[in-house]
């Protein structure tokens, strides 16, 4: 085992103990313990001999390598959801130091390496998510700006008040010479751990539909209402519909489709349900199959409401688009992994990342780590070492074919021009 | 149209706008607005020819004839749910004042007629419903006299300050020369009106199970987690089992099985349902089916839980056997139903009645009038005129019999009799 797979998992654990509040992890944007965080990180930075700065939405940058030459971003984000656990966003930050480090101590490189830590990737103070990761890409726009936080504090004076500078908020914009973005993140999903892979190679982060449903039935006794015509019960209508969700994803590869909320407004236990509420929400790679799913689940809501007399309302509350990995870069980082050994698998993201985001300027791609147990969002939350140190042999492997062989570098820079192109025309 | 059956459904009307909401029909169990209904209906009592009394209890009693004569008891309660409808409970003491004076308007009688307005039985005020019933077979014990209202008020307290006086329980029970009780009451459901019918006979009054269920799977990402056995889905395992319950019901005669609530505890729209809460709500005449049921309904959720790896809990709250109305009593008032032309059908009670209690003492039946829509429990609650009408003929009917037909007077006598033997050595 290396001594950085040690020192990453270590340093997540430490970083885990600078919270907002005390015994958990908590660290939502620009809370107090960002300052904290930031020094910590910084400082770590420093050492692994980065030119560090703070962008103007809190983000916080480290750069190793020539200004001009073609740059590589690694990056993840430092912020937690409430009470979380160490690796979900930091142990994407620490890695793309230690990387950074690594290979800028084997000598000169015909590129820079940047490592960012969003400031903002899971929408807890603010309720949107990815505000760090927006403002590298120059879509921060007023309204997000004005947002608001629990306490009337917008994004703008919330920033401010950290010290950074929402004004040049162009300045956080990434450089025109990035050639691709890479993210290592945990799974926070079973499927690495049941297939007993270290490490997987996202190629998609997955479409999301979300729907509120509403069956409409009618509220009636329990005891003296027959079963049959007499009864319009709202709740066995959801039911029947929920069952065949569940059906009917199980049944179409990469599909998952899950209603995780219902209620029966007023509802008693002596009486039949007259009202029902449910949650959808779909997810998969291909937009068109997700679009097809959706469709059909909708149609099976109507066809179990209408064989009780029910009616049925649906309104769509989400509706994104998946998003593609670069597939050139995603390739390279597959041919990395599989020369130091690794077993990997290709997969889908079902949960977005900043990734996502920054896929929409520059070629992007994501390493998943096994999450054990498939715990994430939680202070249970952890990594394997052995896994840690396989994503960082990858990575470094990736690096030191980028730094020896001219072609794949010509063929990331070429492959970064088109992808520019091809984002401007689309 | 007899004056008698419009007389019936003013009366009932005119006792709705007593109550203790303006605009609306609340009368709770001695709440303030009984004193005005007791005057109200004591008054057409008086008016009728009764000689009237409240009991211990504050049920409201009237007699008419002679005072060691066989009595026959028609009664139902004077208390409503809150915002109630006109007729649930009222219309079977107002059916009884004006059967009474009827019969004795029309000359000497060979038994008497107690009309009863029961002072408690939606159980609104101290969450136990029957106490006016239970007092008049004598089974209103300690600990129903000491429950307490949201107000900190007991029972024996409300008793007090009602004026009358709980130490004379007794007093309420009801006579030992009662040869029955009869009780007329709006269904409250849809299968009269279903079938086109004025009136029903009911044989039994169903059995109840309640139950709640706790399916315990594990909250996970809904986007991260695939389909399929990397998932423990509470609510998918409650829906499955949701559905079965309504096919099981379907298929089985007479039987209705409900689940009325669901939750899940924490849920939201993007994590699957670590854990689901239900109700379940089971009625049947005959208990043996109503275990039957329960026990395969139980089985089922068995089997949707561990379809998906998760667990099921089920805890029992309410057992509560059949009553059946007394088969001899039914038979004659059927048969007066036959003589005046009414269609009938014989049915069970899904919900529960004073009839239930009384019927632990004396022969007891029931007849149902129609109710438009199935309404009932809310102010839209209604009767037809013409099937009041059906059900007041159908009552003075058998009172005319009961009084021309010594045989079946003899016969009424005798029944009660051995009743009261089985019921002492049940």
């Amino acid at each position: 085992m290396s001594a950085a797979a040690e020192r990453i998992v270590t340093r997540c654990r430490e970083l885990a103990r600078v919270s907002d509040v005390p015994g958990q992890t908590t660290r939502t944007f620009l809370s107090p313990s960002t300052r904290e965080a930031h020094a910590l990180v910084g400082g770590w930075m420093r050492e692994a001999g980065l030119r560090v700065w703070t962008d103007a939405i809190g983000n916080l940058r480290g750069v190793v390598g020539a200004e001009y030459a073609p740059r590589l971003v690694i990056g993840s984000h430092l912020d937690t959801v409430i009470n979380a656990g160490a690796f979900d966003g930091p142990l994407g930050v620490v890695m793309g130091i230690e990387l950074g480090e690594a290979i800028g101590r084997e000598g000169a490189l015909p590129f820079s390496v940047e490592v960012i830590g969003f400031s903002e990737e899971e929408g807890v103070r603010f309720g949107k998510p990815f505000l760090g990761s927006l403002a590298t890409i120059g879509e921060l726009n007023g309204d997000l700006l004005r947002s608001t936080d629990a306490d009337g504090v917008s994004v703008e004076q919330a920033v401010r008040r950290f010290g950074v500078d929402a004004p040049k908020l162009d300045e956080a914009i990434l450089a025109p010479n990035v050639l691709g973005y890479v993210e290592f993140h945990i799974e926070q999903g079973p499927v690495l751990e049941a297939e007993g892979l270290p490490l997987g190679v996202v190629d998609a982060i997955v479409g999301q539909t979300r729907m509120q449903l509403r069956f409409l039935g009618h509220a009636n006794h329990a005891g003296t209402t027959p079963m049959g015509h007499l009864r319009r019960d709202a709740l066995a209508a959801a039911a029947e519909w929920i069952v065949e969700v569940e059906r009917y994803a199980a049944g179409c590869r990469g599909l998952v489709a899950t209603v995780g909320r219902v209620e029966v407004p007023g509802g008693a236990g002596n009486v039949i349900a007259g009202e029902c509420l449910a949650t959808l929400d779909v997810r998969h790679a291909a937009d068109e199959v997700r679009a097809q799913a959706v469709g059909r689940i909708a149609d099976a809501a109507e066809r179990a409401a209408r064989a009780r007399g029910v009616g049925v309302e649906t309104r769509t509350t989400l509706d994104q688009p998946a998003v593609w990995m670069d597939s050139t870069l995603t390739r390279l980082i597959e041919t990395a992994c599989g020369r130091t050994g690794a077993q990997v698998r290709r997969m889908s993201s079902g949960a977005g990342h900043d990734a996502m985001i920054v896929a929409r300027r520059v070629p992007a791609g994501m390493i998943f780590v096994r999450s054990p147990g498939g715990v994430s969002h939680h202070p249970e939350e952890s990594v394997l070492v052995s896994d840690v140190e396989a994503a960082y042999a990858a990575g470094l492997e990736f690096l030191r074919t980028l730094r020896d062989d001219c072609a794949m570098l010509e063929d990331l820079v070429g492959n970064a021009l088109r992808y520019a192109g091809e984002v401007r025309h689309a």
